[in-house]
């Protein structure tokens, strides 16, 4: 198969008109300015789904939370041949091949999010912790299901960690009520968190 | 944004060759074979990465699971019009959207897999826990970050456990190995469940 045709099911409205992370020479950059500002992806955003899969979501707010998978749809067509980034643009991080990486600079620029749901009025999902900018085309929606989606266990990069620890002293140097890219619980304290890697 | 054309970055290879889950008749169909056989999907299976995308696992073997984003390819075009389904394939089971679901037939076919990364051999990442059949053709890579991927106090329908029940029953029918479509802990004893739902 060489090619895939998605067509979008809805689009993100939110006040976000700034990525966090964008292109940039061949790289990722982090801007600044979003981590200082209160006007974050993790605030409520709202999901408007076109009408003609309306019925698609028939049952979905007997879920609390869904994966929202959406387009980066800022991401120029030429940064699709970036194989490696400083994960999340931090210079002082090592370079590392993208889909060892959450950039939204990857050759499918696809974005996946956790969310939680707090109402679903006819066709718009009003959801909390979607890190996705005004506009984002939506591609699918899914419930999520931590006996299937949140395995147990589980170990990441230390530069990961170290990227946590860098995001919330940008945030305290900023004096904002950002939430780090990780909004829900500490990293390390995570209960899916491998015992070697627990605080 | 009319259309995303995605280009597959690799190819599951495994022994799985007929899908749990089909489209049939406007509708989705459990396989009752695949619960019974000993072959299924929650086996190993090796994710080939095509060359020209051989830099972008770089730092991935410091991540111990993914998940993937691939292409449930089976799923004929005509399917992708179908709105709603019975969850699972059992007509027991009340008709829910798709979103609601995780039916591989949905306006976009694209399916998430949350795996345990077992080695990273060159081009080829061998990997546990993916749900996908031979030949399915991958599109993303992302390392599983708990505390970004797996939300806590989670509730899901009550249909869906009433799915986990009925899968056991069928495998204990089977007298077989199979792991139920939720191989990494019963339902309701996850970390991850909301006291409300906990067993």
């Amino acid at each position: 198969m060489k090619e895939c045709i998605i067509r979008p099911i809805g689009i993100v409205k939110n006040k976000v008109d700034t990525e966090i992370l964008k292109y940039a020479n061949n790289d990722i950059e982090l801007d600044p300015k979003r981590i200082k500002s209160s006007r974050h992806t993790f605030d409520t955003s709202e999901i408007i789904i076109y009408d003609e899969y309306l019925e698609c979501l028939d049952g979905i707010e007997d879920f609390s939370h869904l994966m929202i998978i959406y387009w980066t749809h800022k991401t120029p067509v030429h940064a699709r041949s970036i194989k490696k980034v400083h994960p999340a643009g931090l210079k002082s991080m090592p370079i590392k091949g993208v889909f060892a990486t959450r950039s939204p600079v990857r050759p499918n620029p696809l974005a996946l999010s956790s969310v939680r749901l707090l109402e679903c009025k006819e066709n718009i999902l009003i959801v909390e912790g979607l890190d996705a900018i005004n506009g984002s085309p939506v591609l699918d929606i899914k419930p999520h299901l931590p006996s299937y989606d949140s395995p147990l266990n589980v170990k990441i990069a230390d530069w990961m960690y170290a990227i946590g620890e860098q995001f919330k002293e940008l945030h305290e140097n900023g004096k904002n009520k950002f939430n780090s890219a990780y909004p829900h619980t500490d990293m390390r304290s995570h209960p899916c968190i491998s015992d070697e890697q627990k605080l």
